[in-house]
């Protein structure tokens, strides 16, 4: 299996970092996550003027086989769908990275369709879809491990291009039922918490959908080692997508964590090398069922809760400004000394 | 007293709203509050295609003679000293104005200082300061009209330069007091839970000012009518952004309301004319004490809640790219009879 070399951020400079922040024209903790999050980027890029280069938004996009299940509202045909949508520009997550000015690379980690590369989608193909995990493992150890390298791989791709901040999305018909799985594996949290909605399944839909994954579950006869885990239920979309966020973070890139799916990955990259969540902004809490309680069990603080249930990025991307915020913050603001402004509030 | 001529805004273009909105391509209702967002600025602006155009925050400021009382933790000069590290683009205000790409207002209500109007302060000072309301009312009548009617003038004029959203924050040591007792006379919600720590007060400091607040509530003699409350406790620069508030509304402005005071002064403009409400966005649920209560007391979702307490309008204008997202959302993103999408999701 490829390895990563991940290191927690050198904290000889957090007393400096803090003293900085501590500094600027405002009440101290005044500017509140603001504060917490120029801490984190300054101390990921072991500075205290950080920068953010050239965000780009990446979308990992597969079909899963527990679709033939009857799991998901929306029929497998969407997800290559979507991806043309993208193409065209006119889906939730072209506005946002024009807004905000991110690259958007659309990686076909696994999508069961001939889609049109010259297009600009990323071939990344490892095979048309995962096999069905109520029955089979969803992937070979072998395909697990090309979809660590190619993630991987396109994020080196990233970093040479100049950027240090990834945002990851994804694109899967079926990937929630994935999510569900790899939390209840990971955080003990039992499986109908971690079941919901999706694209939108009323209660008789959700309900099936549980008792599937539950069925997959007792199915289930791995070691119960996390890779273990991440093969027999991930999606390829998904798995592609944690070894994205692991050379980010060796990297030292910041990691912009999307919804409840990659939350889920982050999670799961968490479990093979813990150091990767000194690297991540949690963008959003969105609505599916579950979030807020795999959030709660990473004791991560999402900067955003908008109801968003989208996926692709959105929620990541939306948070983007804040981050932006943190950085202009720390390099912008004066100080009180410079200002003349009595230190005393 | 200036009267304003607010008007609900017509729902006859409710219908063609929504159902462009669940048209876009995207599972329905999947973009959370944005398509909220969306809704409401559409009905504002009586069209299906909205724009933001010039976005502008104004920040008012003014002393307060009820810090004679010992109420904050500040000095009473730190609102002269961050009116001129204001002009000199060091605040935490100044850094999301340029990100943001707002102009930057700032108009003396009521500072008790020799400003320097030649660098662009607005001069509407209606007197220097107002009077300790543990004693006697904080303005007179005449003054409260001048507040209103120099507020509504300010917005006016923003209106007139081409821009249809404000942000409206404040700059005034005192005013979480002025706050908590307006919010503890509109809604009936305790003193105890509308007070807090201002700009950094101990357990011990906010006892203190509750005491001081408790006690200047029992002297009060008044009608108790919303004018003589808004009178009697006020501060200028809050009667001013109240006159600001009501006339953008009239005008068909978008209103951004800042933390716990601009929550309040939206407030109490609503005590006068209900309808403003319409026309707001909340930007933030801030930490102090009594803002959440506030808040749920008028049904309102803030946007954000990043533990800012800085005022400025900071808290307005970080929330401005979800604002911008809303508005981009529903002119940029393609529906699924162009895109040919299976409608299924």
């Amino acid at each position: 299996m490829i390895t990563f070399h991940i290191q927690h951020p050198d904290e000889g400079i957090r007393e400096a970092l803090t003293d900085k922040i501590n500094n600027l024209t405002k009440p101290k903790g005044s500017l509140g996550k603001l504060e917490e999050l120029a801490l984190q980027i300054g101390l990921v890029q072991q500075t205290l003027c950080p920068t953010l280069r050239c965000p780009q938004n990446i979308i990992f996009a597969a079909d899963h086989g527990i679709v033939e299940e009857g799991v998901s509202l929306s029929p497998k045909e969407i997800t290559w769908q979507q991806i043309s949508n993208f193409l065209h520009g006119g889906a939730g997550v072209n506005f946002l990275c024009r807004q905000h000015g991110f690259t958007l690379k659309i990686v076909d980690a696994g999508v069961d369709y001939d889609l049109p590369y010259e297009k600009g989608i990323i071939d990344m193909k490892v095979r048309r879809g995962t096999r069905n995990y109520l029955h089979e493992a969803a992937m070979t150890e072998e395909e697990m491990n090309l979809c660590l390298e190619r993630g991987a791989e396109v994020v080196r791709h990233c970093h040479e291009e100049g950027s240090n901040v990834l945002s990851f999305g994804e694109m899967g018909i079926g990937n929630t039922s994935s999510s569900s799985m790899w939390m209840t594996c990971f955080t003990g949290i039992p499986l109908e918490q971690c079941v919901g909605a999706g694209s939108g399944l009323d209660r008789a839909g959700v309900r099936h959908k549980y008792e599937v994954l539950r069925q997959a579950l007792e199915n289930y006869k791995g070691d119960n080692s996390p890779s273990d885990i991440i093969r027999y239920f991930g999606g390829l979309e998904m798995v592609m997508a944690v070894g994205g966020m692991l050379q980010a973070a060796e990297l030292k890139m910041l990691i912009l964590v999307d919804g409840f799916i990659m939350t889920n990955c982050l999670l799961a990259a968490s479990k093979l090398y813990p150091e990767v969540v000194d690297y991540a902004i949690f963008g959003h809490c969105g609505d599916e069922a579950g979030h807020k309680l795999v959030l709660d069990a990473m004791n991560a603080q999402p900067l955003l809760n908008l109801g968003l249930r989208l996926g692709e990025g959105t929620g990541a991307i939306c948070a983007y400004p804040i981050v932006e915020s943190a950085v202009r913050m720390i390099n912008e603001m004066d100080n009180f000394a410079h200002a003349s402004i009595t230190k005393y509030f």
